[in-house]
């Protein structure tokens, strides 16, 4: 194991150094992921924009109202503005006047994230920073009038150490260069060359972020949007080539095939281990990535739910990007502050279950539902499996199918000082729990010592 | 028991049909509070105004920026809005575009609250309702465009069984007419009679409010409002004379001394039997009655804090009134909603312990602290003591001090179809707590039947 | 002549002593009209207010749109503004950043005026001073931050030698209180006692006017607005009680019938002699009082028109008052400002027979049309007759039938050193202009001396 | 003269068929001026865009602002703006709810001016039409959400034959692309290729202007904006190559020396003779091209001053093009158009000295001051001199030192129907005027038939 790393170290030298990438997909799929990346495990990803002014519906708002011309937003629209009201109106009323980035990065950090990708720009192709190439259409020139992105980077660079990343959508729904293009079969390459191209660079060479978080690529192939191109330069000679890692929308057939990780799609959790590395993006408001000012209780999803949703992702290889919206004053609605805080205390003290961990041979127990395993082989000098319990057992009793124990094995539950006793049974073993009173909130993490059990093969360096 | 309650009502009949309570403190004193009051325990305040607009600071805003000059105003308003902006200015904004008073009235019901008081007009003199006293400076007119009273009232009453109630603000703090009478020591009363009385007519003819929540009294005399002709009128000839509550803000030195019900101060929670029925009026955003949009999760009381401050209220006899601040869009804020359910969960399960009870003979437990007491007595055919637990008592046992049982006392917790089993010791009992994992959540009530204490005698029917 | 005087002042002197005047039109009647108000012949009107914000239609605008639901005003509304904007929501855009109140003084100086009359408030109930009787719904409140009347008044007694009145609109449209009245058939006196009555009395103490020019009284009773008792108030002892002049709006018809002036109807110019002093209210934008942001160049009255309106209405005993509509931004239309310069700059020349003259015998010419007199008979040592010819005559000769000459007379042109030689006819006289290459612009205004008719009885003195 | 036209006709058929333009000065300098230009004489100039929103100061508010932080602006902007408010913040606010095209169309067919240049484009980047290369930065996506440019275009063609044209700015005070290639001393050109050269194309093949008024060039070489290569394909393949006519902006160091006609410097008026076409672009207002709110009637140049710079313009050789700054909602403000009126009236009769006319021999009366020169040698059957005469003669004598007359000439008044005396003197001639009430207003103009003086050359044939 510890050799492998080694060997894989000098593979990564070996080939920065002699040999560069090539714009093809073999070649690009040939790098290691970086190993931040597999080990952070959760992310803030947040959707910020022009969006966030009307805050109804999604942030698909333009597109809604515009594109499909949906009552509902045609109605709203309405009901509340001048009839001849745009879309870009609205960046106007983009105030951001609490937006306090170093407030921000501390709410990030005590959610026990190890990342966070902010949407740099979205599909109304409004910058959140001041793009050369997006001239009176940035958050420099109207709205807020400061580098949202550039804030942001600061503070949580130098509050927290946590990485910084960046959305980007490659693709706008209404500029009329990209649909010039669109009307030419994408034969043209009028949007791709004045407009995408140079803004990655831009974004990149000014922000230096650690994930590039590419989005909005599917109508067109990659030939269209030079992907293979931008990435052989990222891979090779921009300022993040060592660290940083990109996902896989990059064209049409591109998402779940290539990509330093894959999307697949939005809220992707198969449920069962992935043979690549993959991330789970998910929304606390379970209709909305961009704030809706009129949502409703019901409609965030509980911390407990988030939490499943955290567990069940790492248990298959992948990682969850938890996405908050902020409101167009800046602030990140309180109940999702109370979200990330209370995921935040729970990594606290279960955190060893979670980070820097592999997929174990089972991802999930057989016989008890709602239990998910981790490991930590490899990365540790003795190897634990975790077993996630999600609800509390009746009457304190855990049946398990999956581990095979021996007598030195040991089991405690994270958070308490307490080994719990264990025997076999015909189906596998039970565990004894505590008196719930002492045990921590949330859901409960056993650490297994001396599990018979094969390792997995790890997936991430098979790639 | 019984029979002093049909004393109680004959005595009210009699009252009404033979003299008419009389304009002077000692006669207004003497009519018995309406029984709905007393049982309701828990309602919600809601405060709502133009203040809601600029949402920054509290709903002193005003008062803050243009009275006392406090720097933290100045300087929001000169780095946010034009630097001859005035606070009726902000009243454009207040669009309530989202304000749904169904949604506000099923909100209100799930918490568990039995009334709802709305402030109909604020110090800022901006009245929610289209007054005919408060031409371009009120709801219809200017911002929302919408009777927001009238659409609450109508909410609550077609979708709830809870009362509907009407904060109102005496003074104005920018109303050249009250500042004329201020100016003249308030030997005139021409805001008096042109706006204070013939608004609150208005507001009663047309709403008929179950609570009169009078406030901005404290300037002047009951003389100078005309408290005691008002209230005269209100309880012998107005439309609500039979049901309405009116606090304690009638007048500087009013407060704590006569009204149906004192609210004395703020936040009022003297932790101590009081003789006379009172409200403790509280938030759940520590520093604010009005929204604050950049209000933090650390500045939202949590729920177990707030289920305490209602036990505790209810112990000493007061009502809780517990205040939301919507947003000028109309919304209650999520976390806000949140609290209110949770709140609403835990009295689904012992709201038995909450309404239509009585301070018992002891208010708290002086073996163990966090330990508050309330009883059925005279209210149900068989008499119970309520404790109300809130923290779990270390390894599940809990001693108390004050409830002397015999051997046909019992003890079960609500919420679980435990009999609790307990045994006497020297301080008093000890009663076995069940295990926590099939217990309720947040704090536990143990009902305990057949306790020898006498009871307190009670302090409402004493006023 | 001259005693006559002496008689008059005795008698004003001796009323002002001996007695009061009654709350009775007769007594009320009896006042002899200030003598500045006659010799003053020309004034400006200003109508601005909330009204110059949508600056469309007319200063009707509210009631337009609401009252009468005009679908001019309504589409207009529904093209541009949001589907629930109301009126009084307009009153934020009004701005008045240019308002330089020294400069509208300079101009109206330079027009020839003597006096001033400025809307405190339209129909609206909008008042463009800060009045305690209307709070939240005035100039320093909401818009403009400034007294706009108290800013005026000032700028005009510093700067000129103009009298400064005000214009006031009895009713509002859309003032519940008003609306209350109204709806009792004017037998409650809410509006008049608690709005009307106590804000003309501010009005008057505070910014002491030269003219009450009352409006918006037509609905009601000179009964209901207790306006008898204003004016006796107002001639007995207010602080303006010996110079102010008002006019005649003061109940339903009342209106030429009494007051210190008529104005009977706007635009009122009958053409012939009238038996009361009178005035004709007349505006440069031949649809509106107030500013129209879509009027078009010949919407607007031309400067020779002007000329004989103010000619016109001198020649039959009136005065002029002619009317400016100022943007929202503060700033008098530069098409106004030159129709008022150029009627300056003709009056510079020509005043001497316009400005303390009398009406003569006859008003116009029976010969040649467009011919109209005036004299200085008592007013100045000599006596002399002003023929104003508004067309040059055919060939430079031109008849006239109503003067009669002797061979003392002689006739010399204003603005010129010219005595112009003339002949008797049979129909009167014939007079040869000069070379018009060296007459002045617009209008020729003759001054002939030792006219034979008797001088018309004076109908100021009269009344 | 008539041989030497149809040469000329043959010559252009010749080099358009044969032969095509070059980019080097000398081609494209060949290229004969189409005739309608130098035939047309006066035009009208239009300054519209977001700079008349502030529409305060002049249309360089944005570089006042920002770039000099001249304090009327940075003072004017803190007064009335919030404190982080941007230029772009203003285009919101471009209504132009009033913009009725066919209005402007009649209001300039009646000034008599013969083409109008829009800006289609100013320095501040924001294109009056929905131009592909300024997403959100245009008149559909932000403001008043129209195509100005293109109803414009449409309104001239269909209501009037006046010719179409359209000012453009070549660069952009703060477009960040522009700046980028500044800051590399134009070494690079990524602004050039990807703004303001395909913006051309789009303007030119979507609204095919007879006029490219091209401006913002002086920062840059003619290399840099690749302006011989542009002009080189307007000539050869554009669809308007046959008729469009061009300034001389295109690049430092080119006004005055290249183009088909030369603006040298704003308001450029020299007074003499000129050997190429050229025109002087002036203003109404003196102060400013786009529309001041708080501009006084005294920064309004009259209508007889504007027509001294007509005649003298014509005299020379140049056009006029007179500018006017509609309003942020669409208004040409009255001032304006009462001008534009007044000099269509002075046309209707006068054009024939104007129109189609030619530089004479002398270009003003050597004897007397205020008499200018035209000639309609070449374009009529027989030869005219017209003489414009701006003030009155006095006693009607007019003294002229240039014509030389014979027995056989003659001298009318445009106007009238008189043929006036005249008589040689030693100096010259001396005409009499006929009497001033019969003549027309403004300027006089006298038609002069056979005069013996030489033709000049025609400067416009030898470029």
């Amino acid at each position: 194991m510890r050799r492998q790393c080694v060997w894989c170290i000098l593979l990564i030298q070996l080939q920065i150094v002699v040999s560069q990438y090539k714009p093809t997909w073999e070649s690009l799929d040939s790098r290691p992921l970086p190993q931040w990346y597999d080990e952070a495990k959760f992310g803030i990803f947040i959707h910020w924009g022009v969006f966030s002014v009307p805050s109804f519906g999604s942030e698909w708002f333009w597109e809604n109202w515009k594109g499909v011309n949906s009552s509902t937003y045609v109605s709203f629209m309405k009901k509340n503005y001048p009839v001849d009201f745009t879309y870009q109106d609205f960046a106007r009323y983009f105030t951001a006047e609490f937006y306090d980035p170093n407030a921000w990065a501390n709410i990030f950090k005590k959610s026990g994230a190890k990342y966070v990708v902010l949407t740099s720009k979205h599909h109304e192709g409004y910058t959140l920073w001041p793009s050369k190439y997006s001239f009176s259409w940035n958050s420099m020139d109207v709205g807020p009038h400061r580098d949202l992105v550039g804030e942001l980077a600061e503070s949580i660079r130098s509050k927290t150490d946590l990485k910084f990343g960046l959305y980007h959508s490659m693709f706008e729904w209404f500029n009329p260069l990209y649909l010039h293009d669109k009307d030419n079969n994408f034969s043209t390459q009028l949007f791709v060359t004045s407009k995408t191209v140079p803004e990655l660079h831009e974004l990149i060479e000014k922000y230096q972020p650690a994930v590039i978080w590419s989005d909005g690529d599917w109508e067109a192939s990659d030939s269209y949007w030079t992907s293979k191109e931008f990435l052989a330069w990222l891979y090779n000679k921009s300022p993040v080539k060592d660290h940083v890692v990109v996902n896989d929308r990059w064209g049409k057939n591109i998402p779940c095939k290539h990509g330093d990780f894959y999307t697949c799609t939005d809220h992707f959790n198969p449920g069962v281990l992935q043979p690549h590395k993959w991330e789970n993006c998910m929304t606390i408001d379970k209709h909305s990535w961009g704030y809706r000012r009129n949502a409703e209780l019901s409609d965030y999803r509980n911390t407990h739910d988030l939490l499943k949703e955290l567990v069940t992702t790492v248990s298959c290889g992948g990682n969850l990007l938890l996405n908050v919206g902020p409101t167009k004053d800046g602030v990140i609605p309180v109940i999702m502050q109370e979200r990330l805080q209370e995921i935040g205390s729970w990594l606290e003290i279960n955190g060893e279950a979670i980070y820097s961990t592999r997929p174990w041979t089972s991802q999930n127990d057989s016989y008890t539902k709602g239990v998910w395993y981790t490991t930590s082989n490899g990365k540790t000098e003795e190897n634990f499996v975790y077993a996630i319990v999600f609800e509390w057992p009746e009457e304190g009793l855990l049946s398990l199918a999956a581990p095979k124990l021996n007598k030195d094995s040991s089991i405690s539950m994270l958070g308490t000082n307490f080994t719990l006793r264990w025997m076999e049974t015909k189906t596998g073993i039970e565990v004894r729990f505590p008196d719930r009173a002492k045990a921590p909130n949330w859901m409960w993490c056993l650490k297994i010592s001396k599990v018979e059990n094969r390792y997995t093969p790890n997936v991430n360096l098979l790639i």
